[in-house]
């Protein structure tokens, strides 16, 4: 197919693409994916780095980084992160080295980022296509539904939350794509549409 | 979910969208558009006007609205068109009929055009989101052979179709996607990734 292409045009899935997902607390970031890793041997899962504290099934370099404020403040310290945000107390960053060695093998990378963090990644010039993705529930009460079932938390914590998701929608028109987050499986299928189409974008090269 | 988007957003498929279809000859636009057709009750075709005589499978105004040269001059001189072209000596238009009211009641409109009438569609100034679509066989070798296997032509003629398509290669740039129809549900898959997504792009209106 390359050779019918005229000098300087390629498609976009011939360089690796990085795929942003944000989204309010409790809308099924993790479930969406964990399905799409499961299904698409070309994504590589960023791993971000927090200071929070690990919950019970998650592990250690497959959710997250558990890393002390101590480490988290040298990882800034470093140039280390692509970008890091502090969300209820808590700080929330991409190490570079999860994302730009992939990108270059021309692996596409899905990050799983803070909706203030999103428009970090994209303006951090990484010289690689950055999609963002919004994930929204299908309704407010679902959503509040949702964050109350995960049942970690104090009722101030479970308020603090609802706070910042409504303060995080406004964040929305910054973003490329909004998937509702309805049945998982569709929502699956709707970010797997959005990856398959960036990667037959056509560019024009310099 | 619509209540979740802040005042002046929306996402792209509440309104309609016209998804332009082309590609050289024998590439295979036809099984494609009729397959996406059958599979997608949102879309309508638009049905082109052209001048060039109806192969013996082809029904009128299914296919296209075959018409003479005086009524194809006719369709001119009202404004009947969106955008016409010349191929091979002969003329195919873009009724504004088959497009605007659709897009207006909300529906998506799928455009086969020349290559060359399709950035036409483009600046044609809708007031409606464009997409445009670029299909290329998976080889040099492959086109040709499809434009042969038609057999309805002149060894002259299908020398030109070929001297044709080579030039309408160049045109690629001017698209946004480019699917490769190696096999045909391979392709739709592509077209409804591409149509899918664009539905989900976020869009900030004035």
């Amino acid at each position: 197919m390359k050779e019918l292409l005229p000098p300087g045009v390629q498609v976009q899935g011939e360089m690796g693409i990085a795929f942003v997902i944000a989204g309010p607390s409790g809308v099924g970031k993790s479930s969406v994916i964990s399905t799409l890793l499961s299904r698409d041997p070309k994504l590589c899962f960023s791993v971000s780095a927090t200071t929070r504290v690990r919950r019970p099934d998650e592990i250690h370099g497959r959710d997250y980084y558990f890393v002390t404020e101590e480490e988290f403040d040298r990882l800034i310290a470093t140039g280390a992160l692509l970008e890091w945000t502090t969300y209820q107390g808590h700080r929330y960053g991409t190490p570079k080295s999860e994302v730009l060695g992939r990108l270059q093998r021309g692996l596409d990378v899905v990050l799983k980022v803070e909706v203030r963090g999103a428009q970090t990644i994209r303006r951090a010039g990484l010289g690689f296509p950055v999609v963002l993705i919004f994930l929204v529930p299908p309704s407010w009460e679902e959503l509040v539904r949702r964050v109350r079932s995960r049942g970690t938390e104090s009722e101030e914590a479970l308020a603090e939350r609802l706070r910042i998701a409504r303060e995080e929608l406004q964040h929305i028109p910054e973003f490329d794509y909004l998937v509702v987050n309805d049945e998982l499986s569709r929502a699956v299928a709707g970010v797997e549409a959005i990856i398959q189409a960036e990667r037959m974008k056509i560019l024009r090269c310099a």
